[in-house]
C-alpha cells in the first residue's frame, strides 16, 4: 500500500520504517524537505539521513506525500497537527483512512506535559481533526504507547492493549489489520472518534508510569468482569 | 480505627459500610445531618436511612466527623471537595491521613463528564487539596474504579491495579494496608501527590470503557517490560 507518514520525529521514523520493512511504499511527509527539518537540530537531521538510507523511503512535502498515498498517518506534534494537515491539503485527505497518532501535549511548563486546554476536556485532537477534515476517515490509534511498542508490542510481555477510536467501521477494520501485522492481539475499540478523549487522556498516566518506573516500555491492559 | 467518611453518595456509603464491616468506628460526615441531604432527593435519603440501619454508623456534620477521626476519607463530589474540606476544618484535618477519592468532574455538558479546567492539566484536585491543607497527609487513592470495586477488587477477575499518590510515605503505607484489607494486591505507587494528575486523568477512559462495555466492573492493569 502507498502510505504517507506525516512527521519526521521518532514516531514518524519508527512507524515509517516498520511499514517499509513490511513491504509498504512509504513516503515521509515533512514541511520543507530541503529546509530546516533536515538541518535543525543536527541530531534529528542525521537520524533522518540514516533512516532514509535504511528504509529507501521517499521524503516529500506534506502535500505531495498525502496526495500520492492511499493511507495517511499523522505523526506530527499534536500542537501543530491541524496546521500540518491543512498544509497536507484537505483534498489529499478526502476519502482516505487517516491514522492520528498525535497527542495534544502542552510542554510550555516543561516536563511532564499536560493536555492542551482547547484540544482536551469536552473535545480531543482526534475529534478536531475529524471536524476540520470531514471527508477524511480519521482513526485515533497508536497514541498511547512508545514508538517502539507501536510497531512491536512484544517488547512488553503479557496482555496489554491498543486503543482505537473512529466513526468509520471499515477504516477501523483497516487500522486493526495493520496493527495485527505489527503483532497486536488486544485491540480495544473505544467507539466513535469522540473516544479519542479517552485515549488521549492516557498520556498523563503513561508519562507518570514512564517517570516512576524508569522505562517507556509500559502500557495498560483493560480488565473486565 | 475512628474513620470519618465525608460525603453521603454511593462512594461514601460503600466505603463507609465496608470499613464498618471490618470493625472500624465509622462516622459519615455530611453538610447538614438534619437537613437537605437527608431529604432530597428522596431516593438518596432512603438509601442513607437503610445504610445507617445496616451499618450502625454515626452521621454527623463534616466538622464533627473530621474532629473525632484518626483517618479521613474525602468522598464528596470533586467540584465541591475544597469547599467541603474547608467546612470540615483545617485544624480537624491537620496531621491526619486524608484519603482523597474525589474526581474533579464537570457535568455541565451532560455525559460523559470531563475534568474541570482549573483542577486538571498542570494541576489536579489531589494537589489543590494538599496545597489548601498543607498539614493534612493527603493520599490520592481509590478514585479510578467503581465504588463496589474499591472495597472488593475480586469483582473483576485477573490482575488489575489500584493507583495511589501522595507526599507522605507513612500515609501511603497506611492506605496500602487498608487497601490490602479490601483484597487489593496490585498497588501502583505513582509517587508524590502530583501523581494525582495521572490517576484523575484515568476518568475519561474509565467512563468510556464503562459506556462501550456496558459495565462499571472494569479497571486497568499496568504491563511493564
Amino acid at each position: 500500500m502507498k502510505i504517507a507518514v506525516l512527521g519526521a520525529g521518532s514516531v514518524g521514523q519508527t512507524m515509517g520504517a516498520a511499514l517499509a520493512a513490511r513491504g509498504h511504499d512509504v513516503t515521509l511527509g515533512i514541511r520543507n524537505p530541503s529546509g530546516e527539518e533536515l538541518s535543525r537540530p543536527r541530531s534529528q537531521a542525521e537520524a533522518l539521513t540514516v533512516w532514509q538510507a535504511r528504509t529507501k523511503a521517499a521524503v516529500a512535502t506534506l502535500s505531495d506525500a498525502a496526495a500520492g498515498a492511499g493511507l495517511i498517518i499523522n505523526a506530527t506534534q499534536g500542537a501543530g497537527s491541524l496546521e500540518a494537515l491543512t498544509a497536507a491539503g484537505a483534498k489529499n485527505l478526502a476519502g482516505k483512512v487517516l491514522i492520528d497518532i498525535a497527542n495534544p501535549l502542552d510542554f510550555s511548563r516543561g516536563m511532564p506535559p499536560f493536555l492542551i486546554a482547547g484540544l482536551s476536556g469536552p473535545t480531543s485532537l482526534g475529534e478536531e481533526i475529524q471536524r476540520a477534515f470531514p471527508a477524511a476517515r480519521v482513526v485515533k490509534a497508536f497514541n498511547t504507547i512508545a514508538a517502539a511498542v507501536m510497531v512491536d508490542p512484544s517488547l512488553i510481555p503479557g496482555a496489554h492493549d491498543l486503543f482505537i477510536a473512529g466513526n468509520d467501521p471499515d477504516a477501523k477494520a483497516a487500522v486493526s489489520d495493520l496493527a495485527r501485522a505489527f503483532g497486536w492481539t488486544n485491540i480495544v475499540d473505544l467507539g466513535g472518534i469522540d473516544g479519542a478523549r479517552a485515549s488521549e487522556s492516557l498520556l498523563p498516566i503513561w508519562v507518570r508510569l514512564y517517570m516512576t518506573g524508569g522505562s517507556p516500555l509500559v502500557n495498560l491492559h483493560v480488565a473486565r468482569a
